[in-house]
């Protein structure tokens, strides 16, 4: 593609490296960039701009914030003694995106993996400790993922924190709404069987 | 998501509006932007700034370009008398991705629509008439999408060309390499054979 202009295929190059987006999506991305307003285009490198400088994780839960300590962990209105654990900085938008929740969290910044090196001095459960120790707190949800690496950094979690004097609870596991039993896998439907409630 | 900070919300919301691009997918994006280095992300930044500021249509075939007119309408080596005319700027790409059009382009900005408004006159067919008549030019391939409204430009174009004195084709109906019989559909196959070729 000698004869097609630089700044075009560069934005397409940029693009491409985006995860999730190939080489026909970021020719379909810089095509739209090109047709977006002037100022469309300044509010959305801004955006860029300001989410780099201005970001970076609370010194209290590991999330992402702009201000220290971030909103959640400086609200009195959260501080209902519930700390529920994530492993990453983006779980938390999923626990906010749910609208329910109104305790506080601490992000672990990934999952125990001894196959990719990852310990615990290697996550935030050192400053996780100091916060059950520091009191206020009355159960710890742990909400990693139902995987190997999230069960088995759960599991981790628990036998430290239960001496602390602490509820420590776990995800519920089951078919989750709106399924259809159809494509639920089996291990699944028999974990939901055997959590099975009267009704 | 009262709680989350502004800067990544505000991240979102602007990745959220490119064409195929989720609120999960907005927010996956957004954490990887986050993730990239300072280097990484200037480079994003500036590749969409220096395509925004430097890219324009062609005044000779209407595609996008940095230079005046555009490297394929100034190369004499793609001066061979053949001239592709194509519906939208990005179809230009996939005409050089193939790597084996060595003639020159005429973008369009679109096809006939009447349902949607646009009349000849809303395309680059006058600039088109003009480049015909100017000479040099032996064929034009219409290579316009197989669509009602591909198909009609397509029609449109050859009626006005074809007085001209230029020869006039239009790019092959028929199955596509590596497609399986099982998947085509069947008005592509009716079509493919009526095509059908001695070999």
């Amino acid at each position: 593609m000698a004869d097609l202009p630089e700044p075009i295929t560069t934005l397409i190059k940029q693009l491409a490296k985006l995860p999730g987006v190939g080489q026909r999506s970021a020719q379909r991305l810089a095509f739209h960039v090109l047709k977006m307003s002037d100022a469309d285009v300044l509010a959305f490198v801004n955006a860029i701009d300001s989410a780099k400088k201005n970001l970076k994780n609370c010194s209290v839960c590991g999330g992402i914030t702009d201000i220290e300590p971030c909103a959640i962990c400086n609200s009195e209105k959260r501080k209902n003694g519930i700390l529920c654990i994530v492993a990453n900085a983006k779980d938390v938008f999923v626990i906010e995106g749910m609208r329910e929740f109104s305790g506080q969290c601490h992000v672990l910044g990934g999952t125990l993996s001894p196959m990719d090196g990852i310990s615990p001095k290697d996550l935030n459960i050192d400053s996780l400790i100091k916060r059950v120790k520091a009191g206020g707190i009355n159960e710890v949800i742990l909400a990693t993922n139902p995987d190997v690496a999230g069960e088995a950094t759960a599991s981790y979690l628990s036998d430290i924190l239960k001496p602390l004097g602490v509820r420590v609870t776990r995800l519920a596991y089951g078919i989750p709404m709106g399924g259809s039993l159809e494509f639920i896998d089996p291990l699944t439907l028999s974990i939901a069987i055997e959590g099975r409630r009267d009704i």
